[in-house]
């Protein structure tokens, strides 16, 4: 194996694929990038065992071939070396050892078998069709927050994504919860997913799609089955195993009676609950909402700290209501509020309470109340 | 007590004097800030009992008085209301309880006496200098990274200031070493500091001085006494215990033989030392120079990642040397020379070197060399 490389072009892919390995490994090879010279690319290839990422960069190829390096030594050398560096990667020799240069340095790595690198998992994807990119941000963005962290509820431990209606329109749908909160996205149902399986997406493979996804443009390529899920754009492609449960009846938990509706400025609410919230004991971050005619009173006590009142001024007339949050929940969920107004509706202080975005119908948000 | 006082004006004490506060104490007051309203000021007062910091902001008195309530609650409160507020601040009756409005928030706040809260240490301090607030940021910058963080060497754990002479000129020196590598700065010795004692500066106040440094524009008046030192400037008094320790006779570390001088372009220098080392083991860290006729060849070997070389253009002739040491002791001195040339000074492989910033007399640093 020979070739050159344009150090920035390099840096870019290797950013991407040294992300899925984990910094302490077991098996050494896992925390090699497989490197493979041929067809005047070069095509990198990490993986963890369940999320495997490869990316293909154009390069002059003077040798075909293919080892594996250490992932993160390769992208901490790459980065360190001069923007606009020409670098030379080779084989050199009976050692199985790596040279790449640059300018006056030169870098000797120990390499592993290309061998001994884990072949990706074959075996059809039967579903396929095309997300835009700014769509697939918005679908993690709203709902990532609400997964759960607890091992033992595995299969909360993901976004749920399937195929719905909606008011007799068929739709994505993205769902997660922690059991304390549920948010819900979804958008128009794309060409080929009609009657795919629903699939929970494991927390890892969510969150090294979204950074990938900063980059994306145009539309990405899903595919599915009913194990495996794989992401496509540029050049690269991340493919995920996932999570095998059953994800929980969700639509029970949407209230579909709550008849008490607030609209409220999403930022002087935010604001007004982060300050509140100061207060709270950092247990139960607990914040009470007194609603009354056209004013929402916001508060917190502590016996250690003391305690807190805002009045925000809000769109509502009815029969008032004291309800509490976890604040952090709130907030969470008013970061998600592109728009100006938040609209929540309530039922009472024991039941869940649903929140949207006054302008935009695609998210929609249960939060669980608390006692205060 | 009663007051109002503008949000921004508030908040820059508050950050100030907060920052002494640790977060855990055992000691509720410690917890504490200060507040004393009378002549038109608000004074905020902290302390963590070595260190106590005291500033005074204009405020609009409307009663005189004076309480303690939770520095960080308290700073987080105000750093979250809206930039403009004006701020009320009154104690509020019986309850010993302090309220703080601003807009249509009410914040009350449990507080302790101001009885409670530890007396600031009287007694002299003869001493008495003014230094520009420059060069006091310089000689911070330059020899902090050298403190120890040994806690069984605690004379180490603070910058020795002294009064020496240089060339048979009189300077104000400070000092810093672990064992490992020692900084030395020097200054004109101010007018009033003939005749100081020698005292060590504990790490904290070094870090606490360099941050209130930010905001110096002009000159700085310390005053000492051979246990406690004091920083004023702008509207901050900030007061210290110091190290109750005997400084080591550092001068005999200083070599004054050592006759192979090397002169690098102090930023190619730097990138070439941090890109090498990402081959050191992280343990050893090692970067070995090989200097010969106007060439440095720096290289690292770790048995688990492989090599490094690099070359760089030197001005140094004569015999050649090869010599070890740890990169990031390297990498600190390079950060803290700011002309664009490093001049090194040899004796041997197993001699401390001196590096010095070749544009600049006023620091001089020391290092120890390891095998490699």
């Amino acid at each position: 194996m020979k070739l050159t490389i344009e150090r920035a072009a390099l840096l870019k892919s290797l950013a991407h694929v040294q992300s899925v390995v984990e910094r302490r490994n077991t098996i050494p090879i896992l925390s090699n990038v497989l490197l493979e010279a041929a067809g005047g690319k070069l095509s990198l290839t990490a993986t963890d065992m369940d999320l495997t990422i490869v990316e293909e960069v154009e390069a002059e190829i003077g040798a075909e071939g293919a080892t594996t390096a250490p992932a993160h030594t390769l992208y901490d050398i790459v980065r360190k070396l001069p923007d606009g560096s020409q670098i030379e990667i080779a084989m050199a020799g009976e050692n199985g050892q790596m040279t790449l240069s640059a300018g006056r340095s030169t870098f000797t790595l120990t390499t592993l078998p290309r061998e001994d690198f884990p072949a990706s998992t074959q075996g059809e994807l039967p579903q396929n069709f095309k997300v835009p990119a700014t769509e697939l941000r918005n679908l993690v963005d709203r709902t990532r927050f609400a997964i759960s962290t607890e091992e033992t509820r595995y299969y909360l431990n993901g976004i749920y994504l399937h195929a719905a209606e909606s008011g007799g329109v068929p739709v994505l749908r993205a769902v997660a919860t922690d059991g304390h909160r549920l948010a819900r996205f979804e958008m128009p149902l794309p060409d080929g997913a009609k009657g795919m399986p629903g699939v929970i997406i494991p927390r890892k493979t969510v969150g090294e799609v979204r950074k990938l996804l900063e980059e994306a443009d145009d539309s990405v390529t899903i595919a599915l089955s009913e194990t495996r899920i794989q992401f496509s754009f540029n050049s690269t492609i991340l493919t995920s195993k996932l999570i095998d449960g059953t994800f929980p009846d969700y639509e029970r938990v949407i209230p579909s009676g709550n008849d008490k509706a607030m609209e409220v400025d999403r930022k002087s609410f935010r604001e007004a609950v982060d300050r509140v919230s100061t207060i709270s004991s950092e247990k139960s971050r607990a914040v009470k909402l007194a609603l009354s005619d056209s004013m929402l009173v916001l508060s917190a006590t502590s016996a250690e700290n003391g305690s807190a009142v805002e009045e925000i001024e809000v769109g509502f007339s009815g029969e008032g209501l004291e309800i509490g949050f976890n604040s952090k929940y709130l907030l969470d969920i008013a970061e998600q509020i592109e728009g100006g107004e938040a609209l929540f509706h309530f039922s009472d202080a024991a039941s869940p309470t649903i929140v949207r975005d006054a302008g935009d119908e695609s998210a929609l948000y249960v939060l669980m109340p608390m006692r205060v």
